[in-house]
């Protein structure tokens, strides 16, 4: 049983790792870490865990390197950064769910951050040098041997399965494609504030960030490193009162020669050895992933208008977050890709 | 005071015509009638009207014609079709909810019938063909003189003011539009069924008629015949967990020298005298207009991929049906195009 | 046309104020008064009230007290104390919405102060001698020669006015009333924290402050000042996934021979003139009084345990808060009661 | 591996019965039998199922009894009485979830019928004879010798489990105890109506059968058979817009000499070997056991009124229903209690 360690364990990214990790045949929850609540048991923070996590929250200070096999960072952009190079330097593996190393090179890493108007300085280039994108869909063999490994955005993961296969086979006519996307409130992650505030939430649709979302970067950089051609996309976010769930609606030209039944079979044969995705003929629902790691893909090509449609859903938490970094973890310490993670999703 | 008469009283557009005219200075409810729920009081239906509302619900044989000034059809395709000739013929005004007579030429409402699945015969072809469709915004010179009314679809509407300034002042370059519609539950009606089961909507986002919806039809008359060129428009509804209110994201590449500068004044001035129209350089939220007869644009040019991106926001239940019928019927009645009708949105 | 000033516009309180005054025949609104957002346009704070109101928030600073009627109080305890002084002793009377002026005395004011952990010294103590409750249908006579009135608390108003005929008519045969609150999740107010954190209150039903909670003071006082017996309140609120409305169930042992056509008809009587509680023998819904000033009470008599069973509804944010505010300003400014109030309840 | 047949497949109960065997280390899912989708894969039922169920759904009479160690009837009152027959004929133990088995004489039987409006001549009453009450925390031993077991209400089990000890230890000085309960929508059960009609109960909360629930029987027959005195119940349940969970609070007078560390520590001792309930000294949360088979129970004395006050939360899909059927399997079938049935709940 290898041993995890938890850095910012009492957010929605932490807490996703613990309840996936409280069922894993072969990783077990060794130490929590966090800034807040530091001292208290993680079922004072989080009591529907009682009985099941008697750990108690520890600092930074408290960790104890010999006894973590792996750790996972779920913490905010550059809050983990020179941490998790004294993982790295003691030889233990790690998966950040930050933008710290989602980029290969510091130039990359620089225009995120200079976007999201934050330092652009990074604190572990040497790291960052050896970063490696946390897409297992893509990248499971990079991810098998990486000691650091960037966990995607969660928008930029639903938007990245559902394009793949469009970009690599060649199924999009035009440079640009459209990603319109809906997101629950629990992306805004567990701090209150505006963005997830009932009164306004409960009975509200919005855009934010149109075309300028942060996610955008790691969707073009992945996609144009795919595929021949290269692709813009524009990216318009929106929040629905919906707790979990992401869904991407992406629509471009269609290659000649398409129809819906043949880019469905191409996107079937695309993902046949990913257990994760789906590829559906039927509309896709959030239902149908919540609570699990799985991605559901719709491939449609709209013969009045020329266009492929693609819609993609996922569970923001889950394959959006804490599921695709247990994965990782899975492929990184050599265990089967989806051990922990095989679980049906919670209905209703 | 006209006397307004309401067939299909007891729905949410039969309910909405009551909320409305209970505060109108110029028309008051004469009769309801319906088929279901007749003999009994009005408030024994909604409670929410006691006090309010006196009237009991009456079947169709019960009507009296000398006693109406307007009648509203808040009744499903063709279930009025016959007996709207028999208020035109006596010469009493008629706005009709359905599609019943939302086109001027059988034939273009046989394309709409079949690709509903239903009978395809219309059966009062004579008032079909002075028949207004109900935009005032366009149409406000022929709906003053208009007999009967047809009332836009709630998602046509939306995305027809959302794109008529686009395609009347040649923004759009190229034929494809994409519409990216979500809508509250309750564009599904009062009737219980699989669209509005809380277990099942409460925590789901989902596509369906993918590029095959009904009120495709009449948004591409609409704008093909505002325009110079001819689009085609690829629509994809989605249901979000909101009770009221649509949010469209029409998507479309932007004709040269534009910025969202520019569109955003076009707007403006091409929506000057329109009463519920905002023209916003912010992000809508559907909380702006829910309640409100309201349609809330943004437009957008995006300078990275070339793209025309318009959002616009209604509440289907009011400006995307009661609201804009009481706005008609103000029209046709010759009172002031807002009367009764400019109450802000409620909110929280 | 009275002029209104309001301190605390920018919160829950104020806007609803703002939003009936809007609407008022005999009120408007002359000065919005706030801490935070000040020089902002309330629109720009509240988006929906585009173009129906274009006042800018001013500070304390900058009221001009010449120009004011009538001032509304929506502040947090002991925050106007001070203030609403300088409006007393200018001659303009005020509608406080917090605890300051709930009590005639400084001593009961000292327990309530106490009890909620705040500093107990009152900095007002001769505006609060002539301080009145305000509860109109009760207090009506007072509340119109008042310089000062004490809104209640929404959880109070609920219980006193499910609760005072049952007292004053001597319906109630136990020592004991329990009262089980249920609350929507406006009433924890504008500022985003735990109790109104989406993804925590989205499914969760939870009590709190169970038998301790601060309106059980003024319920009491108000209770055992009507009645010849003396009663104690158990009082036990809870959060509901309602964002407006609460309902209260109150039971106690009937007093001999009361049956539930009885005590229907005897609330019936009690509230025969007041126009906004409706005394109703169908299960209340909150949705039958949200938006609006009513409340609305059933009261039975289960014959199987003896018990007197109450229900009453109110939302939190009108008959609760601005609504009854208004009602009492209506009274203190010797319009009619029900001036702006008279609005259908917004459903669905 | 033990094979279970789900009667009522497509229903939330055989949902459920389904969530929890795909995770069973002792019993797995041998045949799905149901009315409606006869013929149709599971899946395609249950999207969210794909992938993990691949089973038909079958009609009664495709039914092979030699192949299923166990039975559960997820079908309305009177809908499994006959067939229920057919199994224990064959040796084949059977759970029930209508109220067809929960009580042991025709007689109780009648009076809960006639309740309920229903026809009351029991049609299987040599099993009835030996039906046995499904509340393993206070007839495990029974139960595991039972053929027949009437698996409990939603609303009361909740409402035993959070009373049981107080009844048993002599807590309660009362005649009378007064439930307030409040349940999720998704206790209206899988077909679309008003009880579950999106529109109505987004922003809802009311009352119904005030005082005449079906499950009172149960709970006063629980109770009265486990206790000295006997109770009456005045049981009020109502419908928030939660979709799962029951939060039940309960009052009744305390017994002199008792307080809340007392009856808490009375309540830790009585439950100490029942894995499923969790005794607790902070505010209970439905969160804290959605889609867990727990039951968490507060136990209060208020001082200042001597009421014993009690609350009790479960999910009503879980420990309500399907979760305590396996719990009761488990024991009828000689596995471990608590196998299959040991995950947290779903969070946030």
């Amino acid at each position: 049983m290898k041993k995890a360690l938890i850095v910012g364990a009492t957010g929605f990214g932490g807490l996703g790792l613990i309840e996936i990790l409280l069922r894993h045949p072969g990783i077990g929850i060794g130490q929590l870490v966090a800034r807040k609540d530091v001292g208290r048991k993680i079922y004072q923070v989080f009591p529907h865990l009682t009985g099941f996590c008697g750990l108690t929250v520890q600092e930074n200070s408290e960790i104890n390197y010999s006894d973590a096999d792996i750790a996972f960072f779920s913490t905010p952009d550059r809050a983990g950064m020179t941490l998790i190079r004294d993982f790295i330097s003691r030889g233990i593996p790690v998966i950040d769910f930050s933008g710290d190393f989602r980029f290969h090179s510091t130039k990359d890493y620089s225009v995120y951050a200079k976007n999201k108007g934050m330092e652009d300085t990074h604190l572990a280039p040497e790291v960052l040098a050896g970063a490696v994108y946390g897409l297992p869909e893509l990248y499971a063999g990079e991810i098998k041997k990486a000691r650091i490994v960037g966990n995607p955005g969660c928008f930029a993961i639903s938007m990245i399965l559902g394009l793949l296969p469009a970009v690599q086979l060649g199924l999009v006519a035009s440079e640009v494609i459209v990603c319109d996307g809906k997101t629950g409130v629990s992306g805004a992650g567990k701090n209150p504030g505006e963005a997830n505030f009932y009164p306004q939430r409960y009975e509200d649709v919005n855009t934010y960030r149109e075309g300028t979302h942060q996610h955008l970067v790691e969707v073009e950089n992945l996609l144009n490193g795919a595929g021949d051609t290269k692709h813009k996309i524009l990216f318009v976010p929106q929040i629905v009162p919906l707790n979990r769930g992401i869904l991407i609606t992406a629509y471009a030209d269609a290659a000649p020669g398409l129809d819906t039944k043949k880019v469905t079979e191409m996107y079937r044969e695309f993902y046949a050895s990913s257990p994760f995705v789906i590829v559906t003929d039927k509309s896709p629902h959030t239902t149908d992933v919540r609570g699990s790691n799985r991605c559901e893909i719709r491939a449609m090509v709209d013969g009045r208008t020329g266009k492929l449609f693609i819609t993609s859903v996922i569970d923001n938490l889950v394959k959006g977050q804490s599921g695709n970094a247990v994965q990782c973890a899975n492929l990184m310490l050599g265990l089967d890709e989806a051990a922990g993670l095989m679980v049906p999703p919670f209905y209703p």
